[in-house]
């Protein structure tokens, strides 16, 4: 795959002007958010994204934004869960350190994949460690290998988002906490444990915005990037 | 001391209905909570009190609060810490099971008292660990004998306020969880760890108000009563 | 039924680690909330309760949940007001004190219910009491002798959320409140009633999430539970 | 005292247009807000509701503000609790139905005592009842008839403010719920029992603004107004 | 029809305890609020109310809780616009002050529908304006002398929510305000309105909950209740 | 099309009373707000629009709004990405200066159509740039001269609405925000973009409600309008 | 005064990079917000705009803050009530439109005259109106003439924050409206005026940050501007 | 200096319970956050710290504080804008990246201080980049080659929050943001930068607590951290 410089063609230009040399001006991939995009939008964006060969990811993928890309990318990956399509379908060869991705409950999984595979594309090893919440704290306690030995860590938790600053006081690393819509009514569609990670009261830890396993992932990459000679 | 009927006097009629049969009727003394009070209401409140012999708790006293009390109760036992007056000092002899009052860091400190000395003069037994946040788990964990023995827990914690549920996790006993307004500013004065505790992935939580030591020492002090046979 | 330690079989292990050894550890069944977990990732869950026989409750379950839940675990008990199943169907026999769950008004049936059944299922005897409201006295006064029989209270109200402190006021036992999001627009889904109960002015209130009667009844078990010799 | 129409005289010009005929033209007299204006602005205004015999309330009146009034209208009636500054210092004579003024705490006087002078400036018959809160019921039972000779009821209370809902249930009478500032720190200055009466179950409850007992008093007034014939 | 006491029906004992002598007490029909309640409930109470010939409305009732009351109190009004049913179907005969239901706009309609049916339901005469928002004053201030009869006043008002202060600086009569959920993102489904009217310069305005067409309707027929000998 | 005074029909005259004369008054159409009025409301307005022949634009309409209108005004304008429909369907010739409307993203096109058409159909000649976001600042820089060239600036954008701030820092003329509810949960719906760019650090930035392009354009073609001699 | 092309000196580089070239860029001159720097800084800065003789404003300026200009620039311009400093002292002679600044009640004055003095100093002739609130309508109706002659409009209103729409449906300039932080406790400090502003019914109002009467002059200024040939 | 394990002292026992082995744990000193603590508790620490030899930060220290530790510890560093102490006064010799601090505005300074000398004690080599924010763009892109040669940035920004995402758009490396609690009413003390860099478009961004130069000081330290073989 050769990545060329290009000009957004003519269906393209009237919706969006992609930034595709960002791979070169900061180094990773362009992203494509498809939320509140058509699929006619997502459809002729992949269409271009082919043309020119550049490396994408179509993130908040809906099924209509999906077949939209398949069409124009059809060996494109695309992951349920995390709702994401990646093309080429195969992530680089891995540099840097290690990304570590963990979600305290099954419900977060989605956003966690979304992070793991973010990684991985952005050209990091990544690993997923699912359903380790606070409420018995036996289950993080039994990974403190896996975790001191990982260069950045993602966490991912609803309700009371109380595990980055728990796994932040067990490690040295950097932890992304990336808050969940998920829990009862007083989790206020993630503002609960968003509050909680911004007032974890060990440092070490940043927060993304919620449900945003994209960010989370981009920045762990960026942070066990290789550090240039 | 004998507790009997009373009905308030002349200074006292157009300020407050003291509810002073309370004791009677739910087994616990008044409590009069002085913020928002001016110190010649506390004062009248306190010389009533005198008079009748009932057991009062006086909460949230300034200075001013302070100095009219002992005015009219000079007997009276003050905690500055806690900005508490009870009178009678002593607390009754304790009965039922205890009460541990557990505080994240040396900053929620005077919430932690008050819930401290309210389980106290609301008859029960009752011992305070401090500094012992989920930022160093060690601190928490080396305690656990002493958490498992508890009738009931008051877990004290500004910032994240994530140690409530991760002490309910470990337990089996009841977690009364008071948020404190300690923190940077997205602790918004306590509504952070707030919604942190009510959002507690553990069960076995339930929560009073922001810097409210009292209800908690009070809850508590009702769930650890003695079971009437 | 045997309950006996267990690991989790190989389709479980990338989405849940259950905490299964809650019932030795903390003396209560496990509990699987339903809500944002696939119907696939619930009935994994329920085969691999089936094939170990733990006791296990699953909460917020909607119609897909407990067809997956009911496929693994045909006998077990399901309530569709509180979208509550339970395995094994039949509660243990009660110990401990009596709990009460009142609920103010008709629209917080659900709820109750969920309290109620938790209660129950965690090994206490539970009753319930409806549509008794602030907004005609007489009908909570005329509880008075139910509500002061009680060890622990559960207090189920939306709208105003005003009934856990008129309760509170009336008893010596505490009363765990739960908000709901029952009302007009003001009442932003359960925030106004959580806040009312949180600033209750009787002490003796304690509060949990909104909806969230699960966390009611658990703690109302706990707070129930037979006193150790 | 003639209330002759006027124009502003030159020091007011550039600071208040008041709008001094909304006695012929609501039937009610013009009430100064001092928050927020200089001493000598609301001295200015003093001056020119002095020269034109026009009957004026000063509201929410600082020392500063009371002592600039006085030296125009050495003759106002001025009470510290409420903050309120009255001239002519005599209530016209009382026309309509009575006004009850209810404060469910101590803490609430200053603002049951505005509305108190405001409905008796409007030319009602007003009394006062302090310290009547619902956690302990009997006190607010024991004014039943006191409650339901009333043709508008003022209701003020902070923290839960369960007391206006409970109140509107007792009775026929509108009631006028005015939250308060008072209470912990989750009643938000006031937001809490602003939410709580707004959502009251009861039918028959409209709210005023946080600690404006002006409001509610005037809303009293008209409420009780004699009906033209 | 003949209202006499009655005891709740087998059916409908756990689910209701009916206020239904609240018009001997307050004087004034109960009411049932339909939302969050199932068809089968409100269809019970709505079968002991035909039994027992108790004057009633039902409030936000969906399609499904109209069927409901219709299957046994099939001569009851209903009001598709407002969702309200009444029965018995006709109102009282009007006795006391008139009352005057003015709407900003179209979209406000089906809050003062049943503000305007429930007044009338309530014994008073009732009259609607609509569509005469603050953005064209020449609208309202056209009708000064309708709005200068009315004994209450009830005004309805999405968006910014001015009418309301506007009116009241108009008249001498007491204005509830109602607002409604109707605007842009940042009305954010009625708060903004619900603080305009909270923060009205003009005295003479108390508001209710947003949507609350019946709460305002209410009040305002208490406040133009005919006053007693 | 010769715009004459007029008076409501009989069908309209209970749900609407048109501002038509606004276009004396104030220079420019009536538009109607479409949400929250039923389709039949709509049609109405529609058709007593279509028997005076006044300038009109309907915002905001869903399909069923688009086809009430289009049955009594078969010739109207309507931008489906808009949800804008315009009769007469030509904009006036265009006057005044030049409006721009810049869009940060695809996913803010809707927003920015609706405000580029209201300007064009206020008479202001109008032009339209898309997906120009802060992320990558050459896409903006790259625009100077166009944005330096017009009269006043429309600049939509959600996330973190940081667009416009940019924008006014680079130009003369003034900008007019638009918050769009796209993004992230920590967007909660446009609030945090209004934020920003209420905060905006450059003067010349004011604000219009979340996704509101019709305020937006209205603004800007006022702003851009002729000035008289 | 010579504008010239200057750089910070030895005692500024590390505090603040002034924007000095703005006069060229945007066409207005550099402004200062004083709050949140030391007096020290402020100083600093003021040396270095008399050094290079640049027109400059300091808002937000405090009695420390005022000193340290003063010393440096003794004839700078310094208004008390508005908080602000200009240098030199004299406006530029007003070009463009004419600016009207309308100030609801007198406790607006402060950010009123702050957006007054702007205008002035950003070259637009600018006038005052003062105590023209809602409330008492006659007031601002008594001002069409003046309302429809100005080229902009900036109105400033605390509590409910009506005024901006109802002038914006009077005339056809824009308005610019400022929320003050004036008002009872619901007014939120602001909040619940901006938020009616930013929901006014009438088209043709934008807003700026709570009492932010700098920006509204500067916005006023620019749309007043002078047209380009 | 030698660092040991220790036991805290009697005179801290009962207020605080050091993490004095985070240094080896996590590997990074110890920080005590001294808002909310006494000058007496402070100077305890303090005490505690010397006698130990402990590498230790004091952060949020008034002038109490400082003397309090001053008088235990006399050669710490002070640093009066950053609210710092720190002991042993010297950092250690710089290992890792460098670490960038970018401040938005002069105000933000103390926030921006506390994290870049943080950083240093740390153990990275750390600039500091001043008042460069979006309202002139030039200032941040004349600092290109800076940025550029960083391994973590902070970027501390009040008021609209934007710098961060430019910023980022611009970089690989991952970028820290901060909110800080400068700007008009509508920050929010800071809530609405925090929003923005929340929802910061550029990929790259993420968050710690408002005015938390600590937080985001260590986090960069982290990040930057040499890496192990």
């Amino acid at each position: 795959m050769t990545e060329v410089p290009w000009e957004p063609g003519e269906a393209l230009r009237d919706i969006a002007e992609l930034d595709l040399d960002r791979a070169s001006r900061r180094g990773y991939p362009e992203a494509v958010y498809c939320e509140g995009k058509t699929a006619a939008q997502v459809g002729a964006i992949a269409a271009e994204v082919g043309a020119r060969g550049v490396r994408t990811l179509f993130t908040r993928a809906g099924d209509d934004h999906a077949r939209a890309v398949l069409a124009h990318l059809p060996d494109a990956a695309h992951d349920l869960t995390a709702r994401l399509l990646a093309w080429p379908p195969e992530p680089p060869e891995p540099t840097g350190g290690g990304v570590l991705v963990v979600a305290a409950g099954t419900s977060d999984l989605p956003v966690a994949t979304e992070a793991l595979l973010v990684a991985r594309h952005l050209g990091r090893s990544a690993d997923l460690v699912v359903d380790v919440g606070v409420a018995g704290l036996h289950r993080i306690l039994s990974r403190l290998d896996q975790l001191r030995s990982a260069r950045a860590i993602v966490v991912v938790a609803g309700m009371d988002g109380a595990l980055p600053g728990v796994v932040a006081g067990l490690v040295s690393a950097p932890v992304i906490a990336v808050p969940t819509s998920v829990g009862y009514g007083a989790a206020f569609e993630g503002l609960a444990p968003l509050l909680t990670m911004l007032n974890s009261c060990a440092p070490g830890v940043a927060v993304v915005n919620i449900d945003n396993g994209y960010g989370a992932g981009h920045m762990a990459a960026q942070i066990a990037a290789p550090v240039p000679d």
